[in-house]
């Protein structure tokens, strides 16, 4: 069985083990105060322009999700997030459990619009019983989006105009924030990222690492105190070091987005091969996320080779699917799925 | 510089590496649905006599804390827990942040006592106003605790029975668990630890693990649906079978005993160097953290060679610091240190 | 200017001023436990059938709102709520803030049904990730809504099927709860509501008191130390004899129904006033609450001589307002609208 | 029998049930958003130094000092207070139900010092693991204190200046502030406690009103975006003008100065015949509570005629009570009481 379910389903790339072995008889100071996490954050900054930029080290996306807001809101503010944002769909109400309304607009291919953000905002701003409401204070995007969509530099740049007119802060979850930036046709940097939000991170977990997120603040304002946030919220990992030491490997040379790119890659080859058999797409998406809608009996078939993840019935005879490849995917794991696929 | 200031400056045992490049090329489902995570706890089970026992795999200690605590306890419910108590003196408050109080009780070498907790229940009980205080619904204990002491099986069983009487659940914090278990002297056993509380854990993090902490609830009841508090505090690894993997790598051979018990025998020596060198210690500790009391200018010569923990100003010219061992700790090291102590 | 823009813009009936008046220099105990408490429970019970139920008196609604379900659920836990329940839209994220996800249900009329309710509640007993998702354990209903329409004792009856079979509790918001029962053409009782949920209130802050709700448990399930909820969220009255005191007054003679019957009635004549003058309804009401749609010119005459509510903007010409009767409202105030209704 | 047990067990001073008498046919817009209110703030301001003071209307004290706490700190600050603090002891752990952890420190006379708050806010400025430990960031006194105490007008300002250093909110709970005020050899003002503290209260519940306290803030920083506060935490009274109404009708003439004045002149009177009997005090107290040590015989003597407040245990035949006189008390009252006192 060859699994295109998830982007989470090796260990790591090999250099970060070497990596772990090569360091396993040092000895560092903990919770992210060693010479990895300073090294590892120097070289992310490198691909931003931002001098002041604050970088921290966290294990996870939920974790670093309501540790983020939590920290950035007051008890009555609340964030904007697509229906589909991973916040609202997937985290178990992490948010509201740290105290938080998430105001949840209807998402088009996974993605919200500047138009949406601001008329929400307007509707506080102009309110006449703002205290019986909650104020929108945050604006939470994914990137690329749950449905492996990307917004574009136009778009990124509106939401941020309004994000700036209506004093909110805009928060990038970049779990996937690799094949995002690897998009086919992407006009969007990282740079691009970190000059137009408050708070993003680039992932790890699916980019190649064991686990961990790193947390970047372009400008210092809503870092203030984060390690406090950090510790009370069980995100502290005892030895730091070894996230300093996955990001220093991904990031120093490159390899971060060398593996995420090549992966977008193979999700293209099975794209095509999909697309060549017209076979519809539930989305469209340009990353490493591929949603076809199936004919169940075709589902069933191509489920005795490879696992991937159902999604929500379609209709009484079509399913919707992912195919998902990530920096573990091989290029005769696509060869046998595209051979397959021509063959239906 | 020799590092003897806690027990999580390295990365993790060679096995545990090992096993990690071993699998590294293998595929897994994610957040814990693993056969890793399976026959991990299978494996801890076999040391117990609770064939109900439900085991989960968290990534740290605070964040295990505040998990359990907020699944065990309603709004209007406390836990009681020693002054030098990790939730109370070590977490930012984490316990708190999820809306409960802590009931501090005054310890004597970081232990509290049946006596005390029958008290404070006691008082709850007979009180006229109850819907005025909180109630204490759990007890907190650290074995060993954070002062390195353990408690007897004659002090847990007492504890045992009080918090049975009084309708609380009793949480053992096993951070360093292993070292509790290999204790000099110690009468308590890990079914002993399995038998007597509702909920414990077995802390890799600080006994060869890269991290992770196995969560053991003896029996099932404070377990029901308890993959949601660990989702939703952030506390879900994706890549779940790393926890297993580490956990099953420590227990299917009794090397999370072994290596534990030598760090705690390496302790003794220096503790034997010291007393033979009439130097005091703050709290007599017989597992692997060591608390001596240094005239200042000894403790910095030793801190010429040495990393150890500073903990605080006993008087203008003595200090309390931590000597602490680890897995990773080699006999060299207790060598060149026993060797400077003497010559003190 | 006459005052039809809410249902809580006087005092008090004069019945609850002279008892206030009558007993201001008796001296009693404090925080509810006190000889009125009591005796209003009674006389409430005696309209149920419920010889078990248990009332507490707390002083507001969204107070009550809160402290029920902060009460009621586990922290993984929802409550499922109408896109236009008080809880949703009007009480500042008060719900969320104690740390639960809302999910909201879009509605018809101010009402849900009880086919979307078990929709949703299915959707998680089938979810194959129950743990990242929030577990429906609570279905939040207004009676009267906020849009004035009522459930009908089918609708209710379902609603309550749903709820046993999928293990959900039933709260009901009864703020208007009097002029619900008035409705006109009603088929459910105040026996029906405490027979088909588990926990609702009497509001009495806007059926003529100074302010209060009295919270019905109809099984003691739920009300376990709800003492201590009260307490902890700030809703335990000092002087908690001014609410029995007053629910006394409103429900041992039936002056709770008969005021708000009134009411309704004197609802009734605005609302045929405006059928006969050709005036849409936004939504069509049978309680004290009318939301026509005007004409933004009439709306601006009527405004000269009435205080109402402005609710939305229809279209570039028109605006839906609320005209609101309670319990303080007078013949003549009607007769005066009514005029100037026919004379538009 | 008569009433010494608390000084809330009366309705309220007649001026205020005139008051509502009078306007119980007027109608008023809702949520505090009136004239009362509006005037209300005024008479309060006219006896501070605060031309931008901001004063808000709330129900009860509980749910003042969790509000006012849950509104100034963000998540990972703490709140510090006497270990007979009311928020610590008495209010159901509803601070901590907010997120916050109460830093307790030992009282004497119920009060604690400038000195003893200095050393916990330098402990955490010197603390070399600051993101372990909460951040002080207020400190919560009572005034009175808990055991009818005053602190003196260079405690206080000692107090504010070591606030001032260390970054902290100064945050009194004045929910017998009218008895402090009064305290016998008092030298502390009205003017004095705005002047040095951030945010306090005037306790309405214990001092005539119905219910209801006025929450000032001295200079506007702390107050933005209070209402939204309050309406979160269901403390908006949807009758707003009644708090309004009342308090007016308690600062507009200084009622509310001369009525505690004179209960704790009644007070006295009661000090004075423990006093000549020879009976000790368990604190010495100079406003309107007594804390009396009474042979057990004496007080169950004492308690057939006379209902006041156990305390606690001193030895096997002696016992702590309080006496508590109040805005309602009478002369004979007092007569009646000081006779049976002297004839013990």
């Amino acid at each position: 069985m060859i699994r295109f379910n998830n982007d989470y389903n090796h260990g790591a790339h090999p250099n970060i083990l070497e990596a772990l072995a090569a360091t396993n008889d040092e000895s560092y100071g903990g919770y992210g105060l060693d010479s990895w996490c300073e090294k590892a954050a120097l070289e992310i900054k490198k691909y931003l322009d931002c001098p002041e930029a604050i970088v921290h080290f966290m294990i996870g996306g939920t974790q670093v999700n309501f540790t983020v807001i939590a920290a950035a809101l007051r008890p009555y503010q609340s964030v904007i997030c697509a229906d589909s944002g991973h916040i609202h769909a997937h985290e178990t109400g992490a948010v509201e459990n740290t105290g938080h309304k998430i105001q949840v607009l209807p998402s088009k291919d996974g993605k919200i619009t500047a138009e949406q953000i601001a008329a929400e905002a307007e509707l506080y701003r102009t309110s006449g019983v703002q205290e019986h409401i909650t104020q929108p204070k945050m604006v939470y995007l994914s990137f690329p989006t749950e449905y492996g969509t990307v917004y574009t530099l136009q778009e990124l740049t509106e939401i941020h105009r309004v994000c700036r007119e209506y004093g909110l802060y805009l928060f990038i979850d970049g779990a996937r924030l690799g094949y995002g930036l690897a998009a086919d046709g992407i006009d969007v940097t990282i740079k691009d990222i970190a000059r137009l939000c408050d708070v993003f991170y680039c992932g790890g977990t699916k980019c190649g690492a064991l686990f961990g997120e790193a947390v970047v603040f372009p400008t210092p304002e809503l870092a203030v105190d984060f390690r406090s946030y950090i510790k009370q919220n069980g995100a502290m990992l005892a030895k730091g070091w070894l996230l300093g030491l996955q990001f220093y490997t991904l990031f120093h040379d490159g390899l971060y987005f060398d593996i995420t790119k090549k992966a977008v890659g193979y999700a293209m080859q099975i794209k095509q091969a999909f697309e060549e058999k017209g076979i519809p797409f539930y989305i469209e998406s340009n990353t490493n996320q591929q949603f076809v809608v199936l004919e169940n009996s075709v589902m069933e078939k191509l489920a005795q080779n490879y696992i991937f993840e159902y999604e929500l019935k379609v209709d009484e005879t079509h399913s919707c699917v992912r195919f998902c490849t990530s920096w573990s995917t091989k290029q005769e794991e696509i060869d046998a799925l595209v051979t397959d696929i021509r063959a239906l």
